[in-house]
């Protein structure tokens, strides 16, 4: 692992880092506390798809879990998207043509996903400002697709906030074998006018989590409409299963 | 309006009373801070079929309201339920079998409810502790049969929990056209595996309601399974929006 330079803002200190993933060099960012030292619960971010780890919604809820709990939060570039890619300055519109092709055509990106997290999760349990606390994890659409797979391996995860997908997709037939392997509580957020993922196909991936410490969220608008109200949410729902009696 | 002696219990204050809604005198409680003086939100609170104002659920939520937040709340009888009935030690199946019965054979009783409502909050925001401050409904199953209609005329009520109800029943038709007329914002709870009123039909209701400030949570579980946890979103939800601000 390497870890870049500390940048403070806000009181959040966020560091670069680059993991190897079975050859792979994985880029991320970690945000923590100021001087923070020994264990505390760690938030792992999945972006969604033509986005990045530098994402708006991904920054804004690390630094709120960092500021308001004292947690870690972290998040690592998913296939073919920012700092992964030679040219990092791509439009969306081509990374989500890319990726889009690449689930359609490599059942294997979501394995090398699934061991990147957890080689960066294990990574960065090492870090002193990290340490072996409580885990979550927290990704919607790309994030579900390839990040419930990683929450049904990875046991270590302990709540999980996922959503935006259904049962569909080229990666279905995965992702219905996982979903009942999904055992932590988990919070499932939906756009109830979802115009990529409608609402029956979530209602089929919820109705599957293994879990039965469940809830769905459901808020009008699109894909891309997630309001604020559903991050504030998730962030309680993570304090409570990682810190345990928080209300 | 008759209002009983004050009862005090972990510092909340629990005072009968009965108004007069049409010639009806209708029985409720009201619950409010020690030494309440001056307006303060005010949550109308209406219980489920085969229940009452004193139901369990009721006054927790209530106790929650007033001990966290300093609102203060009320509850009164549901037709044929509680002290509305000559013999108010019936048992809930003969309750709730008499209540089926008005429903299907009596489509005034909606208006009666809605009257009562109304004339109960002008009577409450006249006393001392309550004031004429913010007004919420909370009110699932058959709090949301009576109690949408009474939100959707009424527009004193700045926000309402709804839910475990759809579009279906002998009062179907008038709940069709009360939904689009509710214009505050709601909070509305499904049970995922509600054996009374089925998801769609939840679906089709929520779908219905006039206002686009919504979000709809639902948990694992038959229709009186609640959990906890929505109690908790409820009564978060009403704070936040009858106070302004309150995360």
């Amino acid at each position: 692992m390497r870890v870049g330079p500390p940048r403070t803002q806000n009181d959040v200190v966020e560091r670069s880092f680059w993991i190897d993933s079975s050859g792979r060099s994985v880029p991320g960012l970690l945000w923590s506390p100021l001087e923070a030292k020994g264990p505390r619960p760690l938030v792992l971010i999945g972006h969604g798809a033509s986005g990045s780890k530098r994402e708006g919604y991904v920054t804004a809820l690390a630094a709120e879990l960092v500021r308001r709990r004292g947690f870690a939060a972290a998040a690592i570039d998913g296939p073919v998207h920012g700092d992964r890619r030679p040219d990092s300055d791509s439009v969306p519109a081509l990374v989500l043509l890319e990726f889009s092709q690449l689930w359609a055509a490599d059942p294997d990106m979501t394995d090398r996903m699934v061991e990147d997290w957890s080689a960066a999760l294990s990574a960065l349990q090492d870090l002193d400002e990290v340490g072996p606390g409580p885990v979550g994890y927290w990704g919607l659409s790309m994030g579900t697709i390839l990040g419930l797979p990683f929450v049904a391996s990875d046991q270590r995860v302990e709540a999980a906030v996922l959503g935006l997908m259904g049962l569909t997709g080229p990666s279905r037939a995965r992702i219905a074998l996982d979903a009942p392997r999904v055992r932590c509580p988990v919070m499932f957020v939906v756009q109830w006018d979802d115009e990529l993922f409608e609402r029956a196909v979530a209602a089929q991936l919820f109705d599957r989590l293994g879990t039965s410490d469940k809830r769905l969220h459901a808020y009008p608008g699109r894909h891309s409409q997630v309001p604020d109200e559903a991050f504030v949410a998730s962030e309680g729902f993570l304090a409570r299963y990682l810190t345990g009696g928080v209300r």
